[in-house]
């Protein structure tokens, strides 16, 4: 394994003072519904609204000096975006960021709030990575990728790592799996930190290229893409894949149906705002009850930017 | 004083069994744009999502054995009927609801959920009254007024004393004020527990009972009842009325929509789910910036009941 336990926790001093350490909630009610005891570790409640500030900001700091002062891009139109550019602002250096042209101005704003530098492209995967290419040249900035990237990866198994600090012997962790930043760190932080603990994945029927994945040995394209939980969009990456292969106990998948009667039960059960891509390891646990019961599982609730508009679209 | 810095403490060791020690949250945003540091009490995660146990449980709790046998009883279409209908489930006794007859079904249901028995009525106060007094009359069951009961005042006490314990040193404590009994309470708190503390009210411009009521020296009537802060419509109670006037710093009023957008931004920036009453306070200090500038808030977020349909009327 590329990432030693020593690298998580030097990752985790290091980003310690310009993060929260999260709350961990847990609801009665949700525990009945479920037959097991549940403990959400809200990232929600994260600076940027995400997780992924830990390994955003992992990554700008791990940089030398003479590097740091070129910048840091990235192309993303969601959290890592906001991640990079708060992580720049927290340095003191700049944010380049490629967003799509179709990018809701929500999201735009967002990340111009934090003082980065928008560059639009079409929206594709090479005019992203044509469009980013150019400014790392112009610039001589440091490419961040939102999850294909050791510095990354450990940025992101911090959060699994302070749970299991608040919360031990937890039978069971689950994440979300995108491309599989949080998923592989979290892996990691449980081998390490926790060996009895069993991580699973939950993922959207309309974005399974995991669970493919896992079945056939490399990685796979999801075969449609349509759910709602638009975090969780992207394939697994070469360094993602490998830890998520060798460590996770099985990835489940919900539909967007799922995910919305549980977004709704969070949202009114647990009072707080979470994003769709945020609730599928619960829903994927809701449906799987047996595999759960009786026990302790930490569920990580990974962020909660929804903007309000689309929200009343799921519920009126 | 009625009650006594003593009946608080032990109030506050006789529920705590039954209630959650909800957690106090802070967010950099609303500090930065507030100019003060804040610390908010979330009572949106208390048990029955709102305050209200607390003065219900403390109510129930108080009941001799043979008394609580008959069980409790109220009228309320919101948050104390639910506090009623679990108390009694405690305590392994009846709980008998009067609600108007145009309550809406998801109100109606929670309480029943509890195992309540609800009894409609026409919607207004000689209904609710004469129905309430037919069923105590052939009951025996104990009537908990929402608000003008020195047991339910002494209840809602606690909350402010958790606060004030978590965080010493405030130099202000906001709540809301509707019929009075959370506003009371905490003023009893800061009076006993921290006498340097200076407590403000928020109230709706849209029921401005309680600010008229202070200036004239005697309980008035609202001149108009037109807000989305429904849990605030009442007017104060001859039991809550005189500690209001001994104690409060000021009650300051604020638009719905100034509610609207306080509510927008508790959502989009702590990420948690606030009703509508719930951000009245902090929607007055943001309008008096001056009076709370550079110093350290603690404002009581009350309650989280808020119908998904009703909270995408006023975003979409």
């Amino acid at each position: 394994m590329s990432i030693s336990k020593e690298q998580i926790e030097q990752a985790h001093e290091r980003i310690k003072p310009f993060i929260h350490k999260t709350a961990v909630l847990t609801c009665n009610t949700i525990n009945e519904l479920a037959g097991a005891e549940l403990f959400f570790k809200c990232e929600n409640f994260q600076k940027i609204g995400a997780f992924k500030i830990r390994g955003g900001m992992n990554a700008a700091l791990s940089l030398s000096k003479e590097k740091a002062v070129n910048g840091i891009a990235t192309h993303s139109s969601g959290n890592h975006a906001q991640a990079i550019a708060y992580a720049a602002r927290q340095l003191g250096t700049k944010a380049y960021i490629v967003m799509p042209n179709n990018s809701p101005s929500v999201k735009v704003n967002a990340v111009k709030g934090y003082g980065a530098e928008v560059t639009f492209c079409e929206n594709n995967q090479q005019a992203r990575e044509e469009t980013l290419q150019a400014i790392v040249d112009r610039t001589g900035a440091e490419f961040i990728h939102p999850y294909n990237d050791d510095r990354v990866i450990t940025g992101q198994a911090t959060c699994a790592k302070e749970l299991l600090e608040e919360i031990p012997s937890l039978d069971f962790l689950l994440a979300p799996v995108g491309g599989g930043g949080l998923l592989s760190g979290t892996l990691l932080s449980a081998h390490y930190f926790s060996p009895e603990t069993k991580v699973y994945a939950g993922e959207p029927e309309g974005a399974a290229d995991a669970v493919l994945s896992l079945k056939s040995g490399k990685i796979e394209t999801a075969p449609y893409i349509k759910t709602i939980a638009d975090g969780l969009l992207t394939k697994l990456g070469d360094k993602t894949f490998p830890i998520i292969q060798q460590y996770v106990a099985d990835i489940l998948t919900v539909s967007d149906e799922e995910i919305i009667s549980t977004l709704r039960l969070v949202y009114e059960r647990m009072k707080i705002i979470v994003e769709p891509s945020c609730v599928v390891p619960l829903a994927a646990l809701l449906k799987n009850k047996e595999l759960f019961a009786g026990k302790r599982a930490g569920i990580i609730l990974s962020g909660g930017n929804v903007d309000l508009k689309k929200f009343c679209e799921w519920f009126s």
